[in-house]
């Protein structure tokens, strides 16, 4: 799933998380084949056995991927695999506006090729990513898509000339292909570094890192993306707050990075809130991959309405009568507080 | 997913379906992105927005996705769709042993390489399909690999001509791939209409066509199928009942049928049971695509043990708490009977 560094399984699987390969391969959902639970009486149930698919009564094993903790203990999980990627290329596209990485990405998927990774990364968190020093190479500090090929060796040449194809007609500023693995690695590295390079804009050790988690269907996308930056922009501008984005664009999921000082924390979180409701504006959710824990619950009303969450609510109850697993987290134990 | 024919999309979505392109694409669940649903007591609840991904609270969507309209009733549902694969071939490989086109299908899924479709038909089958006239063309009587292929041009090439070498290396009896639209749709309806070929080895109209739809690891498929076939042989051999079988390979999962008359209907459901438990000793499922209903609560039980079934039954009452939706079906509304 390639979630940001640091990332455990237990963990995956509790959020339902994702990360760069998703768009490929599915989210931790499509990896997670069956699971022991532990539920709040103590009961142990497997949920399923490990063929590929199965219509065996409900499905505990989705139930259980996402929901953080609060329906059961996770005590083991069978896990997909997958062979590795054949002939793996790297693509470093850089454009002079977000708009153009959008389009392209978006006419990738349009044509039904099927790339191995496909994330686009703005100016400010190019640029964040240099200041970081965490690379092994510097970049130019533009809008850049971080593309990965496989498949056959002819079929990933014939991908990689149609992806260049679709750069150039929207006017790529610089272009770079390869298959050299330590080339690959340093890109990707580059992309991947990100999460911990954040933290390096920093202006003090007490500033905040705070990182929203929009998805929206992949038509609405370039509404996300603007639409984010707008929000940001003005504000953080105005603060003097560094903020860039990056996104899964491959599945319509974009984070938008704001650091500032402890003292600004409420204020960015409204800032972010808005985000999170264009998100649903654009038919999207308010977290494609890091769940929604204590400070999202509101927001899941909005989401799902309140039906949405009293259903979630008796599902909670139903497993967890005196709720004492990860209590009042994503639903509340009492509706309407 | 290209189910048999006949299925409806509310129909899909209430039993979990799968068909011949969920090898490559996933099963309907892989497809429903969300569901309008009413509850027991009248509630309608959204399940989800429309992004491709999403961690916001449990997973209604698949909860309901095959629980055979017990949990809730479906209203609409928002699918999603994939563009037309590009340059598409369609393979039919002849072999002389269904272990040979089980190891054909194994060695092409450990390669890594992703076709669109891998279907395997007994030599039963097959002449159950000439039989039948329902297909425009008369096929060899002998186990049958049925194979698509879609991607970049020269992509599909190297897939064709890699899957041909894996075919000669087993000894294919005859072989033959084709991108002209008349042959391969003329190929692949002899595969689709097997579901409806199946009724005409009835010799009395009265008789009975009685299918298992168990699912193992792909590890462990020969074993399924090669168990089947035993289990079934000498006893439908005997008694002369049609027993044939055809398989989802890509996804590990043999539907094995037999045509018997009525008064058999006790002793080949016996039979078929003991395929469910052969396909449970394989780390498998008694169903994967098909559903529990009524008649695979017993062994649902020794799938997911009564725990499993318990928690189902929890759920179950959370969100029916009179049992008023589809009651007893899948699990039964009190426990231990």
């Amino acid at each position: 799933v390639d979630p940001a560094k640091g990332a455990r399984i237990g963990g995956m699987i509790a959020m339902g998380c994702s990360g760069t390969n998703a768009y490929r391969y599915g989210t931790i959902k499509a990896h997670v084949l069956s699971l022991t639970l532990v539920l709040a009486d103590g009961t142990v149930v497997k949920t399923r056995n490990r063929p590929r698919k199965s219509s065996a009564g409900y499905d505990l094993t989705n139930l259980i991927v996402g929901s953080e903790g609060t329906l059961a203990l996770v005590t083991e999980a069978i896990l997909k695999i997958t062979p590795l990627p054949k002939n793996p290329q790297v693509g470093l596209a850089v454009f002079a506006s977000m708009d153009d990485g959008v389009a392209v990405a978006i006419a990738i998927m349009k044509s039904g090729m099927q790339l191995e990774a496909l994330e686009l990364v703005d100016g400010d968190c190019m640029q964040c990513i240099n200041h970081s020093k965490l690379a092994s190479d510097v970049f130019e500090e533009r809008p850049t898509l971080f593309l990965k090929f496989a498949g056959s060796a002819q079929g990933v040449k014939e991908q990689v000339s149609f992806v260049q194809g679709l750069c150039e007609e929207r006017g790529v500023t610089s272009c770079e292909f390869t298959g050299d693995k330590h080339r690959m690695d340093a890109i990707w590295d580059a992309r991947k570094c990100l999460g911990n390079a954040l933290a390096t804009m920093k202006k003090h050790d007490s500033d905040l890192v705070i990182t929203t988690d929009a998805a929206v269907p992949v038509s609405k996308l370039a509404r996300l993306v603007e639409g984010s930056r707008e929000i940001v922009k003005e504000q953080a501008g105005e603060q003097g707050w560094w903020s860039g984005s990056v996104g899964h664009v491959g599945d319509g999921n974009v984070h938008t990075a704001i650091v500032c000082p402890q003292s600004a924390k409420a204020e960015v979180e409204q800032l972010l809130a808005k985000i999170q409701r264009l998100a649903l504006e654009l038919e999207g959710t308010i977290t494609g991959e890091h769940g929604i824990g204590l400070k999202l619950r509101d927001l899941l009303n909005e989401e799902v309405g309140t039906e949405g969450v009293d259903a979630m609510r008796k599902i909670k109850f139903a497993l967890d009568p005196k709720g004492i697993l990860n209590p009042d987290k994503v639903v509340r134990l009492e509706a309407g507080v």
